[in-house]
């Protein structure tokens, strides 16, 4: 059973995996390229993973079977359980809570070759859907507080299998980062009665310079305090706290928003590694228990999507300090993303 | 001239390094492996690096020629420079500062060869009497809040220079981490009278079961919540918020300890890149213009070294979230260490 474990000098929460911890011997064996003989997330192999939990079959296809275009499954090495209680106590000084969540793959097509930016629009709205499904079926279990959805591509990204997929954690608490852009964004609000990303985008598409792409409903461009080179942000332009409330026909153009882009990030970059996330308020009816503080009220915040190739290594200077020193202004990087032709394939 | 970049939706700010910032292509390029025909950092080749800011010479030998044991240089390409006045100002909803500071390269030794792990205590301890002397001398310069030292070992760590070294940056304002610590520090001293990280220590001596060293100086374990495998903290078991108070003795016997500890790293994992921060109370004299709550009262900190190798890969998860994922509990992490022969070398 993993473990969540606070730092009382940090603040901060780390997940600990136990049961198939990693020796000295694991990391000294070099990349973990793997090697299969059959890929899990192909067609065919559908008896390798743990059965599924959703998927889209557009044909009606048997579940379990070859004919899905999206499927969701488990984990099969979750870095959380998603059996048991909660089990939140003080060790001393520290705190720690058993690792109660749900862990989740979501498998994007079927073709083992083909990447999120070789997706159409349609495709990836599907994959977008099964995001949205999966999120709100996971609120239903009051023990989960928070559900990120994520993607890693390419080794460098720590994507271990190379077949195009996302993944879903859903954690019993609101990450550090997510409580801090929230209680910034009510900060906001509660002074100036806007909403501080809606007031951002605005900013942004006055000032120009950093926007890769506006379609009139998102906008992709490079935040002004970027801390990694070609960071990228994605919003819509109508104001919206929560990811779930987005409509089949907002999603269609969020997948066309999304291939758009990482087609540029693979043009001007050379197919790089990338990782995006899912930035989501949590829902109201999470606040059981707790201060309403964390649970979201619709003006509260403003879901996003922040993407970022994965270009430079993290040196110790900003693992021990928190802050990052980034060698590419995002003004740069918009502009060779702005300027990029999608159709270059590498 | 570089910028430091406040970001209003994190809370956070960023260093972007401009003049030579990097384009594409030089990301493309496969490793950093520098080619060098002759290393700047050795003897002889003085000339190749700007003149020198401070060096033990036990033989009074002449600045800028070989002679040297330790020897401090500004860095030739700085992440921020030390020419002009802060420059604080808005820009809409962001918030932005040019980048004042001071970067300086620490050459450890004058053999290209040994790593400080083959140094002895004494020749650490003149390496750390560097640290002390210029932490002191820059914080005459009422421009700088905080003076970070760290040192990063092994190219995947990001020293792209293989002659052992350390660095020193210089900031205008406290760090984000820094911050969080110190806050934490003089929060629980503020209720209980008690130093924090003395409690720490504390629990740790009690239960053992994270601890890799202890000569009755200074305590080397493995923290509760570690956020990477095989993260060791290192502190003084004598209350001290600063390390520039430490005296030589005192930096005798922590020379001792980081070289025993460096050696054991090096026996488990063979040889593992890694990296090093020390984290030390910003002096009480800093407070100008502000309100003293970031300046140090002696209570309010303890000094210590935070350690990492680089194992992983950080993965989309923790980037976007601030959660880590440790695949190796730290209780097994400091077994291994404990049991380890230092003696053994890669």
């Amino acid at each position: 059973m993993s473990e969540l474990r606070w730092d009382p000098l940090k603040g901060n929460w780390t997940i600990i995996t136990k049961g198939r911890s990693r020796r000295p011997q694991d990391f000294i064996l070099q990349r973990e390229q793997v090697e299969m003989t059959a890929c899990p997330f192909c067609y065919g192999n559908e008896e390798k993973t743990p059965p599924e939990i959703y998927a889209y079959r557009p044909n009606h296809s048997r579940p379990n079977q070859p004919g899905w275009q999206v499927r969701v499954i488990p984990n099969k090495f979750p870095a959380l359980r998603i059996e048991g209680q909660l089990d939140n106590q003080a060790e001393g000084l520290y705190d720690r809570m058993n690792g109660i969540g749900a862990h989740e793959v979501v498998i994007e097509n079927p073709d083992h070759e083909r990447t999120m930016a070789d997706m159409s629009a349609g495709e990836i709205a599907e994959v977008l859907k099964a995001f949205r499904t999966r999120m709100l079926d996971l609120r239903n279990d009051s023990r989960f507080r928070y559900i990120f959805i994520f993607k890693n591509h390419g080794i460098e990204a720590s994507a271990n299998v190379p077949h195009s997929h996302s993944q879903l954690i859903a954690v019993p608490l609101v990450p550090p980062m997510i409580a801090t852009e929230l209680a910034n964004c009510r900060e906001h609000f509660q002074r100036k009665e806007r909403c501080l990303v809606c007031d951002l985008l605005r900013q942004e598409r006055s000032s120009k310079e950093r926007i890769v792409r506006d379609d009139g409903n998102f906008l992709v461009f490079t935040p002004y305090a970027s801390s990694l080179p070609f960071e990228l942000m994605i919003a819509p332009l109508e104001h919206a706290h929560d990811f779930t409330l987005q409509t089949d026909q907002q999603l269609l153009l969020l997948g066309e928003t999304l291939r758009d882009t990482l087609a540029r990030l693979r043009a001007v970059l050379r197919d790089p590694p990338y990782s995006f996330i899912l930035h989501s308020a949590p829902p109201m009816h999470l606040r059981w228990g707790r201060p309403d503080y964390w649970a979201s009220l619709p003006s509260d915040y403003h879901w996003h999507i922040e993407l970022a190739p994965k270009l430079t290594r993290v040196a110790g200077f900003e693992w021990g300090s928190g802050f990052h020193i980034n060698p590419t202004p995002p003004e740069e990087a918009a502009a060779f993303l702005r300027d990029a032709d999608p159709s270059v394939r590498y």
